[in-house]
Protein backbone atom coordinates (compact mmCIF):
# COMPACT_ATOMS: atom_id res chain seq x y z
CA UNK A 1 0.00 0.00 0.00
CA UNK A 2 1.49 3.48 -0.77
CA UNK A 3 1.83 6.19 2.00
CA UNK A 4 -0.73 8.46 0.52
CA UNK A 5 -3.63 5.35 0.56
CA UNK A 6 -3.14 5.14 4.60
CA UNK A 7 -3.59 8.96 5.18
CA UNK A 8 -7.48 9.55 5.69
CA UNK A 9 -8.54 12.91 4.34
CA UNK A 10 -11.95 14.71 5.98
CA UNK A 11 -13.58 17.69 4.79
CA UNK A 12 -15.07 20.21 6.96
CA UNK A 13 -16.69 23.36 7.06
CA UNK A 14 -16.54 26.27 10.37
CA UNK A 15 -20.65 26.30 10.91
CA UNK A 16 -21.84 28.95 12.70
CA UNK A 17 -22.92 27.31 16.14
CA UNK A 18 -19.09 25.88 16.29
CA UNK A 19 -17.23 28.82 16.41
CA UNK A 20 -16.89 30.98 19.46
CA UNK A 21 -17.02 34.25 19.94
CA UNK A 22 -14.00 35.76 18.10
CA UNK A 23 -15.40 33.32 15.30
CA UNK A 24 -12.58 30.52 15.96
CA UNK A 25 -13.52 26.94 15.29
CA UNK A 26 -14.20 25.93 19.16
CA UNK A 27 -11.47 23.67 20.60
CA UNK A 28 -14.72 21.24 21.86
CA UNK A 29 -15.75 20.83 17.94
CA UNK A 30 -11.84 20.28 16.52
CA UNK A 31 -11.59 17.27 19.08
CA UNK A 32 -15.27 16.32 17.85
CA UNK A 33 -13.98 16.25 14.23
CA UNK A 34 -10.71 14.93 14.95
CA UNK A 35 -12.34 11.79 16.92
CA UNK A 36 -14.91 11.45 14.14
CA UNK A 37 -12.13 11.59 11.49
CA UNK A 38 -10.41 8.42 13.49
CA UNK A 39 -13.86 6.52 13.49
CA UNK A 40 -13.91 6.84 9.44
CA UNK A 41 -10.08 6.03 9.21
CA UNK A 42 -10.79 3.15 11.09
CA UNK A 43 -14.13 1.79 10.12
CA UNK A 44 -12.93 2.19 5.99
CA UNK A 45 -10.16 -0.29 7.34
CA UNK A 46 -12.28 -3.00 8.91
CA UNK A 47 -11.19 -1.39 12.38
CA UNK A 48 -14.08 0.82 13.38
CA UNK A 49 -16.10 0.62 16.38
CA UNK A 50 -18.81 -1.11 15.02
CA UNK A 51 -16.94 -4.04 13.36
CA UNK A 52 -14.70 -4.00 16.90
CA UNK A 53 -18.19 -4.06 18.82
CA UNK A 54 -19.43 -7.50 16.77
CA UNK A 55 -16.20 -9.18 18.10
CA UNK A 56 -16.35 -7.55 21.77
CA UNK A 57 -13.68 -4.90 21.48
CA UNK A 58 -14.04 -1.41 21.67
CA UNK A 59 -11.34 1.69 21.07
CA UNK A 60 -10.86 3.97 24.43
CA UNK A 61 -8.93 7.23 24.08
CA UNK A 62 -6.29 7.84 26.14
CA UNK A 63 -4.32 10.95 24.92
CA UNK A 64 -5.15 13.52 22.85
CA UNK A 65 -2.80 16.81 21.87
CA UNK A 66 -3.82 19.33 19.50
CA UNK A 67 -1.25 22.28 18.40
CA UNK A 68 -2.85 25.17 16.28
CA UNK A 69 -1.21 28.09 14.50
CA UNK A 70 -4.30 29.29 13.41
CA UNK A 71 -8.13 28.10 13.90
CA UNK A 72 -10.90 28.05 10.69
CA UNK A 73 -13.00 31.28 11.03
CA UNK A 74 -16.68 30.80 10.83
CA UNK A 75 -17.91 29.35 7.65
CA UNK A 76 -14.29 28.33 6.17
CA UNK A 77 -13.69 25.27 4.78
CA UNK A 78 -11.45 22.92 6.21
CA UNK A 79 -9.84 19.85 6.14
CA UNK A 80 -8.62 16.89 8.72
CA UNK A 81 -5.84 13.90 7.58
CA UNK A 82 -5.27 11.25 9.92
CA UNK A 83 -3.25 7.94 9.77
CA UNK A 84 -1.32 5.67 12.09
CA UNK A 85 2.11 6.54 13.50
CA UNK A 86 3.05 3.54 15.02
CA UNK A 87 1.08 -0.03 16.71
CA UNK A 88 2.92 -1.78 20.11
CA UNK A 89 1.13 -4.26 22.11
CA UNK A 90 -1.50 -2.16 23.83
CA UNK A 91 -1.65 0.94 22.57
CA UNK A 92 -1.93 2.86 19.02
CA UNK A 93 -0.65 6.31 17.98
CA UNK A 94 -2.48 7.88 15.94
CA UNK A 95 -1.72 11.29 14.12
CA UNK A 96 -3.77 13.91 12.52
CA UNK A 97 -3.01 17.50 10.70
CA UNK A 98 -5.43 20.14 10.27
CA UNK A 99 -5.37 21.87 6.68
CA UNK A 100 -6.96 25.42 6.05
CA UNK A 101 -9.74 25.84 3.09
CA UNK A 102 -6.05 26.23 0.74
CA UNK A 103 -4.87 23.02 2.03
CA UNK A 104 -1.80 24.96 4.14
CA UNK A 105 -1.16 23.06 7.66
CA UNK A 106 -2.86 25.12 10.26
CA UNK A 107 -2.08 22.50 12.68
CA UNK A 108 -1.84 18.88 14.00
CA UNK A 109 -2.58 16.43 16.71
CA UNK A 110 -1.33 13.39 18.18
CA UNK A 111 -3.33 10.85 19.82
CA UNK A 112 -2.77 7.51 21.75
CA UNK A 113 -5.65 4.44 21.97
CA UNK A 114 -5.85 1.44 23.55
CA UNK A 115 -8.42 -1.50 22.47
CA UNK A 116 -10.07 -3.26 25.70
CA UNK A 117 -12.30 -6.27 25.38
CA UNK A 118 -15.70 -5.31 26.34
CA UNK A 119 -16.54 -8.41 28.67
CA UNK A 120 -13.39 -8.44 30.67
CA UNK A 121 -12.46 -4.45 30.53
CA UNK A 122 -8.98 -5.66 29.98
CA UNK A 123 -6.84 -4.11 27.32
CA UNK A 124 -6.56 -6.45 23.95
CA UNK A 125 -3.34 -7.23 22.41
CA UNK A 126 -3.49 -5.18 18.82
CA UNK A 127 -1.03 -6.93 17.10
CA UNK A 128 -2.50 -10.09 16.85
CA UNK A 129 -6.06 -8.54 16.26
CA UNK A 130 -6.74 -9.58 12.74
CA UNK A 131 -4.06 -11.57 12.28
CA UNK A 132 -1.77 -8.30 13.34
CA UNK A 133 -2.82 -6.48 9.49
CA UNK A 134 -3.70 -3.21 11.63
CA UNK A 135 0.24 -2.64 11.24
CA UNK A 136 -0.30 -2.93 7.55
CA UNK A 137 -1.74 0.62 7.92
CA UNK A 138 1.22 1.90 9.56
CA UNK A 139 2.51 5.34 7.62
CA UNK A 140 5.49 7.31 8.05
CA UNK A 141 4.30 10.91 7.29
CA UNK A 142 5.47 13.56 9.72
CA UNK A 143 3.64 15.21 12.65
CA UNK A 144 5.60 18.49 13.70
CA UNK A 145 4.72 18.64 17.23
CA UNK A 146 5.62 16.84 20.61
CA UNK A 147 3.87 14.11 21.81
CA UNK A 148 1.55 13.90 24.99
CA UNK A 149 3.47 14.95 27.99
CA UNK A 150 3.06 14.23 31.65
CA UNK A 151 0.79 16.43 33.81
CA UNK A 152 1.27 16.76 37.46
CA UNK A 153 -1.21 19.21 39.64
CA UNK A 154 -0.31 19.68 43.05
CA UNK A 155 -2.74 22.38 43.76
CA UNK A 156 -5.45 21.47 46.14
CA UNK A 157 -7.76 24.68 45.39
CA UNK A 158 -10.50 23.48 43.58
CA UNK A 159 -11.44 26.99 41.11
CA UNK A 160 -14.36 24.93 39.55
CA UNK A 161 -17.27 22.74 40.17
CA UNK A 162 -19.74 20.76 37.94
CA UNK A 163 -21.93 18.11 38.22
CA UNK A 164 -21.76 15.87 35.10
CA UNK A 165 -26.18 16.25 33.72
CA UNK A 166 -28.03 14.55 30.44
CA UNK A 167 -26.26 16.61 27.50
CA UNK A 168 -23.00 15.42 29.00
CA UNK A 169 -23.30 11.56 28.77
CA UNK A 170 -22.46 9.56 25.75
CA UNK A 171 -24.12 6.95 24.57
CA UNK A 172 -21.85 4.38 26.61
CA UNK A 173 -23.17 6.30 29.61
CA UNK A 174 -19.92 8.01 30.31
CA UNK A 175 -19.17 11.70 30.25
CA UNK A 176 -18.16 12.38 27.09
CA UNK A 177 -14.51 13.16 26.28
CA UNK A 178 -15.72 16.47 24.08
CA UNK A 179 -17.43 18.05 27.60
CA UNK A 180 -14.19 17.81 29.54
CA UNK A 181 -12.91 20.04 26.68
CA UNK A 182 -15.93 22.45 27.04
CA UNK A 183 -15.36 22.36 31.38
CA UNK A 184 -11.82 22.78 31.11
CA UNK A 185 -12.02 25.97 28.92
CA UNK A 186 -14.86 27.51 30.61
CA UNK A 187 -12.35 27.75 33.66
CA UNK A 188 -10.83 30.24 32.08
CA UNK A 189 -12.43 34.20 31.54
CA UNK A 190 -13.77 34.88 28.21
CA UNK A 191 -11.43 37.90 28.22
CA UNK A 192 -8.40 35.24 27.99
CA UNK A 193 -9.65 34.34 24.51
CA UNK A 194 -10.12 37.81 23.82
CA UNK A 195 -6.29 38.21 24.37
CA UNK A 196 -4.86 35.18 23.66
CA UNK A 197 -5.39 32.25 21.75
CA UNK A 198 -5.00 28.70 22.46
CA UNK A 199 -1.70 26.64 21.17
CA UNK A 200 -1.92 23.57 22.34
CA UNK A 201 -4.52 21.71 23.97
CA UNK A 202 -3.90 18.40 26.02
CA UNK A 203 -5.98 15.79 27.42
CA UNK A 204 -5.31 12.35 29.12
CA UNK A 205 -8.23 10.84 30.12
CA UNK A 206 -7.44 8.77 32.84
CA UNK A 207 -10.95 6.98 34.21
CA UNK A 208 -14.62 7.19 33.77
CA UNK A 209 -17.21 9.73 35.24
CA UNK A 210 -20.89 9.39 35.30
CA UNK A 211 -24.16 11.01 35.79
CA UNK A 212 -24.59 12.96 38.93
CA UNK A 213 -21.03 12.81 39.40
CA UNK A 214 -19.55 15.85 40.87
CA UNK A 215 -16.72 17.15 38.99
CA UNK A 216 -13.51 19.40 40.91
CA UNK A 217 -11.40 21.72 38.92
CA UNK A 218 -8.02 21.86 39.67
CA UNK A 219 -5.59 24.47 37.99
CA UNK A 220 -1.88 25.03 38.26
CA UNK A 221 0.22 27.89 36.44
CA UNK A 222 3.06 26.57 35.20
CA UNK A 223 3.74 30.27 32.89
CA UNK A 224 2.61 32.93 31.99
CA UNK A 225 0.58 31.23 29.19
CA UNK A 226 0.55 27.53 30.19
CA UNK A 227 -1.86 25.98 32.40
CA UNK A 228 -2.24 22.41 34.13
CA UNK A 229 -5.80 21.62 35.05
CA UNK A 230 -6.77 17.75 36.69
CA UNK A 231 -10.49 17.01 36.87
CA UNK A 232 -11.81 14.66 40.11
CA UNK A 233 -15.01 12.81 40.52
CA UNK A 234 -16.35 13.00 43.88
CA UNK A 235 -13.60 14.37 45.84
CA UNK A 236 -11.27 11.43 45.18
CA UNK A 237 -10.34 9.41 41.86
CA UNK A 238 -8.81 11.47 38.66
CA UNK A 239 -10.65 11.37 35.86
CA UNK A 240 -8.73 13.71 33.27
CA UNK A 241 -5.91 15.96 33.39
CA UNK A 242 -5.42 18.75 30.65
CA UNK A 243 -2.79 21.12 29.77
CA UNK A 244 -3.27 24.59 27.97
CA UNK A 245 -0.69 26.66 26.11
CA UNK A 246 -2.05 30.00 24.95
CA UNK A 247 -0.20 32.38 23.08
CA UNK A 248 -0.50 36.31 22.31
CA UNK B 1 -40.20 28.14 -9.95
CA UNK B 2 -41.57 24.40 -9.26
CA UNK B 3 -42.33 23.98 -5.76
CA UNK B 4 -39.68 20.83 -5.68
CA UNK B 5 -36.82 23.47 -6.38
CA UNK B 6 -38.35 25.53 -3.57
CA UNK B 7 -37.06 22.99 -1.15
CA UNK B 8 -33.94 22.46 0.02
CA UNK B 9 -33.11 18.87 1.01
CA UNK B 10 -29.09 18.32 3.35
CA UNK B 11 -27.56 15.14 4.55
CA UNK B 12 -26.48 14.23 7.75
CA UNK B 13 -25.08 11.03 10.30
CA UNK B 14 -26.10 10.84 13.80
CA UNK B 15 -22.42 11.20 15.04
CA UNK B 16 -21.05 10.04 18.62
CA UNK B 17 -20.42 12.65 20.11
CA UNK B 18 -23.82 14.28 19.17
CA UNK B 19 -26.58 11.63 20.67
CA UNK B 20 -27.10 11.24 23.92
CA UNK B 21 -26.95 8.10 26.33
CA UNK B 22 -29.85 6.83 24.50
CA UNK B 23 -28.14 6.68 21.46
CA UNK B 24 -30.71 9.22 20.20
CA UNK B 25 -29.40 12.26 18.41
CA UNK B 26 -29.58 14.93 20.81
CA UNK B 27 -32.33 17.85 20.64
CA UNK B 28 -29.42 20.62 20.66
CA UNK B 29 -27.44 19.09 17.73
CA UNK B 30 -30.63 19.01 15.84
CA UNK B 31 -31.45 22.50 16.37
CA UNK B 32 -28.65 23.18 15.18
CA UNK B 33 -28.70 20.95 11.97
CA UNK B 34 -31.96 22.85 11.57
CA UNK B 35 -30.56 26.22 11.67
CA UNK B 36 -27.85 25.78 9.61
CA UNK B 37 -29.82 24.15 6.56
CA UNK B 38 -32.21 27.78 7.26
CA UNK B 39 -28.72 29.24 6.32
CA UNK B 40 -27.30 26.86 3.50
CA UNK B 41 -31.13 27.20 2.03
CA UNK B 42 -31.31 31.24 2.67
CA UNK B 43 -27.50 31.63 1.30
CA UNK B 44 -28.08 29.41 -1.77
CA UNK B 45 -31.34 31.89 -2.67
CA UNK B 46 -29.35 35.44 -1.67
CA UNK B 47 -31.06 35.36 1.48
CA UNK B 48 -27.65 34.32 3.70
CA UNK B 49 -26.37 35.90 6.54
CA UNK B 50 -22.98 36.53 5.10
CA UNK B 51 -25.22 38.88 2.43
CA UNK B 52 -27.58 40.21 4.32
CA UNK B 53 -24.43 41.34 6.62
CA UNK B 54 -23.08 43.11 4.13
CA UNK B 55 -26.47 45.42 3.24
CA UNK B 56 -26.19 45.58 7.35
CA UNK B 57 -29.17 43.11 7.77
CA UNK B 58 -29.04 40.08 9.78
CA UNK B 59 -31.78 37.43 10.39
CA UNK B 60 -33.34 36.78 14.26
CA UNK B 61 -34.61 33.72 15.27
CA UNK B 62 -37.96 34.38 17.41
CA UNK B 63 -39.62 31.01 17.94
CA UNK B 64 -38.67 26.92 17.21
CA UNK B 65 -40.71 24.17 17.38
CA UNK B 66 -39.77 20.31 17.03
CA UNK B 67 -41.94 17.72 17.28
CA UNK B 68 -40.66 14.09 16.41
CA UNK B 69 -42.01 10.91 16.28
CA UNK B 70 -38.20 8.81 16.49
CA UNK B 71 -34.68 10.36 16.59
CA UNK B 72 -32.15 9.29 14.00
CA UNK B 73 -30.05 6.83 16.09
CA UNK B 74 -25.86 6.91 16.55
CA UNK B 75 -24.19 6.88 13.05
CA UNK B 76 -27.70 6.65 11.12
CA UNK B 77 -27.85 8.67 8.02
CA UNK B 78 -30.86 11.34 8.10
CA UNK B 79 -31.92 14.33 6.15
CA UNK B 80 -33.44 17.92 6.69
CA UNK B 81 -35.67 19.36 4.32
CA UNK B 82 -36.41 23.00 4.35
CA UNK B 83 -38.30 25.92 3.09
CA UNK B 84 -40.20 28.92 3.21
CA UNK B 85 -43.61 29.01 4.20
CA UNK B 86 -44.75 32.37 4.58
CA UNK B 87 -43.54 35.77 4.13
CA UNK B 88 -44.75 38.59 6.32
CA UNK B 89 -43.76 42.37 6.70
CA UNK B 90 -41.94 41.57 9.58
CA UNK B 91 -41.60 37.93 9.82
CA UNK B 92 -40.99 35.10 7.85
CA UNK B 93 -42.26 31.05 8.77
CA UNK B 94 -39.80 28.68 7.45
CA UNK B 95 -40.61 24.78 8.47
CA UNK B 96 -38.67 21.25 8.13
CA UNK B 97 -39.23 18.04 7.69
CA UNK B 98 -36.50 15.39 9.49
CA UNK B 99 -36.62 12.04 7.30
CA UNK B 100 -35.05 9.09 8.27
CA UNK B 101 -32.45 7.08 6.20
CA UNK B 102 -35.00 5.69 3.75
CA UNK B 103 -36.57 9.14 3.34
CA UNK B 104 -39.77 8.14 5.50
CA UNK B 105 -40.64 11.70 7.73
CA UNK B 106 -39.98 11.11 11.42
CA UNK B 107 -40.57 14.54 12.50
CA UNK B 108 -41.13 17.95 11.70
CA UNK B 109 -40.25 21.79 12.73
CA UNK B 110 -41.63 25.27 12.69
CA UNK B 111 -39.20 28.31 13.01
CA UNK B 112 -40.33 32.20 12.78
CA UNK B 113 -37.65 34.80 12.03
CA UNK B 114 -37.70 38.69 11.99
CA UNK B 115 -34.73 40.29 10.23
CA UNK B 116 -33.00 43.43 11.73
CA UNK B 117 -31.11 46.79 10.55
CA UNK B 118 -27.67 46.05 12.52
CA UNK B 119 -27.29 49.71 12.42
CA UNK B 120 -30.89 50.58 14.36
CA UNK B 121 -31.09 47.30 15.81
CA UNK B 122 -34.71 47.69 14.09
CA UNK B 123 -37.01 45.14 12.65
CA UNK B 124 -36.58 45.41 8.54
CA UNK B 125 -39.60 45.32 6.11
CA UNK B 126 -39.38 41.64 4.43
CA UNK B 127 -41.73 42.30 1.54
CA UNK B 128 -39.01 45.19 0.47
CA UNK B 129 -35.90 43.35 0.59
CA UNK B 130 -34.51 42.62 -2.51
CA UNK B 131 -37.52 44.19 -4.18
CA UNK B 132 -39.81 41.89 -2.57
CA UNK B 133 -38.34 38.70 -4.03
CA UNK B 134 -38.19 36.50 -1.07
CA UNK B 135 -41.73 36.02 -1.76
CA UNK B 136 -41.04 34.06 -4.78
CA UNK B 137 -39.65 31.14 -2.65
CA UNK B 138 -42.96 30.52 -0.53
CA UNK B 139 -43.79 26.93 -0.85
CA UNK B 140 -47.09 25.23 -0.46
CA UNK B 141 -45.69 21.92 1.11
CA UNK B 142 -47.31 19.98 4.27
CA UNK B 143 -45.98 20.37 7.94
CA UNK B 144 -48.18 19.00 9.66
CA UNK B 145 -47.19 19.83 13.42
CA UNK B 146 -49.14 22.72 15.01
CA UNK B 147 -47.08 26.05 15.08
CA UNK B 148 -45.80 27.45 18.16
CA UNK B 149 -47.77 28.40 21.32
CA UNK B 150 -47.64 30.98 23.88
CA UNK B 151 -45.56 29.85 26.92
CA UNK B 152 -46.32 31.15 30.40
CA UNK B 153 -44.40 30.16 33.51
CA UNK B 154 -46.02 31.51 36.93
CA UNK B 155 -43.45 29.73 39.40
CA UNK B 156 -41.62 32.17 41.04
CA UNK B 157 -39.40 28.66 42.92
CA UNK B 158 -36.05 28.33 40.82
CA UNK B 159 -35.26 24.89 39.22
CA UNK B 160 -31.55 26.02 38.13
CA UNK B 161 -29.08 28.65 38.37
CA UNK B 162 -26.05 29.05 35.46
CA UNK B 163 -23.25 31.81 34.85
CA UNK B 164 -22.76 31.90 31.07
CA UNK B 165 -19.42 30.83 29.98
CA UNK B 166 -17.04 31.51 27.43
CA UNK B 167 -18.59 28.20 25.56
CA UNK B 168 -21.98 29.40 25.66
CA UNK B 169 -21.20 32.52 23.45
CA UNK B 170 -21.24 32.75 19.80
CA UNK B 171 -19.82 35.20 17.63
CA UNK B 172 -22.27 37.77 18.09
CA UNK B 173 -21.31 38.01 21.76
CA UNK B 174 -24.66 36.10 23.21
CA UNK B 175 -25.39 33.09 24.67
CA UNK B 176 -26.20 30.96 21.63
CA UNK B 177 -29.24 29.42 20.52
CA UNK B 178 -28.60 25.78 20.88
CA UNK B 179 -26.72 26.17 24.04
CA UNK B 180 -30.36 27.47 25.65
CA UNK B 181 -31.70 24.03 24.55
CA UNK B 182 -29.21 22.14 26.43
CA UNK B 183 -29.24 23.92 29.78
CA UNK B 184 -33.06 23.35 29.70
CA UNK B 185 -32.62 19.96 28.95
CA UNK B 186 -30.36 19.62 32.11
CA UNK B 187 -32.93 20.17 34.72
CA UNK B 188 -34.28 16.92 34.33
CA UNK B 189 -33.40 14.21 35.15
CA UNK B 190 -31.30 11.61 33.08
CA UNK B 191 -34.40 8.95 34.29
CA UNK B 192 -36.87 10.72 32.53
CA UNK B 193 -35.15 10.69 29.20
CA UNK B 194 -34.60 6.77 30.01
CA UNK B 195 -38.20 6.38 30.37
CA UNK B 196 -39.74 8.80 27.81
CA UNK B 197 -38.80 10.11 24.26
CA UNK B 198 -39.09 13.88 23.89
CA UNK B 199 -42.16 14.47 21.54
CA UNK B 200 -42.29 18.35 20.92
CA UNK B 201 -39.81 20.99 22.02
CA UNK B 202 -40.41 25.01 21.58
CA UNK B 203 -38.65 27.54 22.09
CA UNK B 204 -39.71 31.40 21.98
CA UNK B 205 -36.23 33.36 22.01
CA UNK B 206 -37.55 36.98 23.75
CA UNK B 207 -33.93 38.57 24.32
CA UNK B 208 -30.07 38.06 24.47
CA UNK B 209 -27.63 37.45 27.46
CA UNK B 210 -24.46 37.50 27.80
CA UNK B 211 -21.04 36.27 29.15
CA UNK B 212 -21.01 36.43 33.17
CA UNK B 213 -25.35 36.65 33.14
CA UNK B 214 -26.81 35.01 35.72
CA UNK B 215 -29.63 32.40 34.09
CA UNK B 216 -32.01 31.03 36.45
CA UNK B 217 -34.71 28.52 35.35
CA UNK B 218 -38.50 28.45 36.13
CA UNK B 219 -40.66 25.22 35.58
CA UNK B 220 -44.26 24.31 35.67
CA UNK B 221 -45.92 21.00 35.02
CA UNK B 222 -48.80 21.35 32.66
CA UNK B 223 -49.36 17.64 32.89
CA UNK B 224 -47.99 14.10 33.34
CA UNK B 225 -45.76 15.19 29.91
CA UNK B 226 -45.51 18.25 29.91
CA UNK B 227 -43.46 21.27 31.03
CA UNK B 228 -43.04 24.83 30.57
CA UNK B 229 -39.51 26.47 31.43
CA UNK B 230 -38.81 30.33 31.50
CA UNK B 231 -35.27 31.42 31.80
CA UNK B 232 -34.59 34.87 33.41
CA UNK B 233 -31.07 36.96 33.47
CA UNK B 234 -29.98 38.71 36.32
CA UNK B 235 -33.13 38.19 38.14
CA UNK B 236 -34.76 40.70 36.10
CA UNK B 237 -35.63 40.24 32.32
CA UNK B 238 -36.64 36.92 30.39
CA UNK B 239 -34.58 35.82 28.02
CA UNK B 240 -36.06 32.38 26.74
CA UNK B 241 -39.09 30.67 27.17
CA UNK B 242 -39.26 26.83 26.26
CA UNK B 243 -42.21 24.02 26.39
CA UNK B 244 -40.71 20.20 26.11
CA UNK B 245 -43.58 17.37 25.89
CA UNK B 246 -42.15 14.19 26.54
CA UNK B 247 -43.91 10.89 25.14
CA UNK B 248 -44.04 7.35 26.82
Amino acid sequence: MGEENKVGTYNFVAEPFHVDFTGKLTMGVLGNHLLNCAGFHATERGFGIAELNESHFTWVLSRLAIEMEEFPMQYEKFSVQTWVENVYRLFTDRNFSILDKDGKPIGHARSIWAMIDLKTRKPADLLTLHGGSIVDYICQKECPIEKPGRIKVTSVEPVGEYVAKYSDIDCNGHVNSIKYIEHILDLFHIDTFREKMIHRFEMAYVAESYYGDKLTFYREQISDNEFDIEVKKNDSEVVVRSKVIFKN
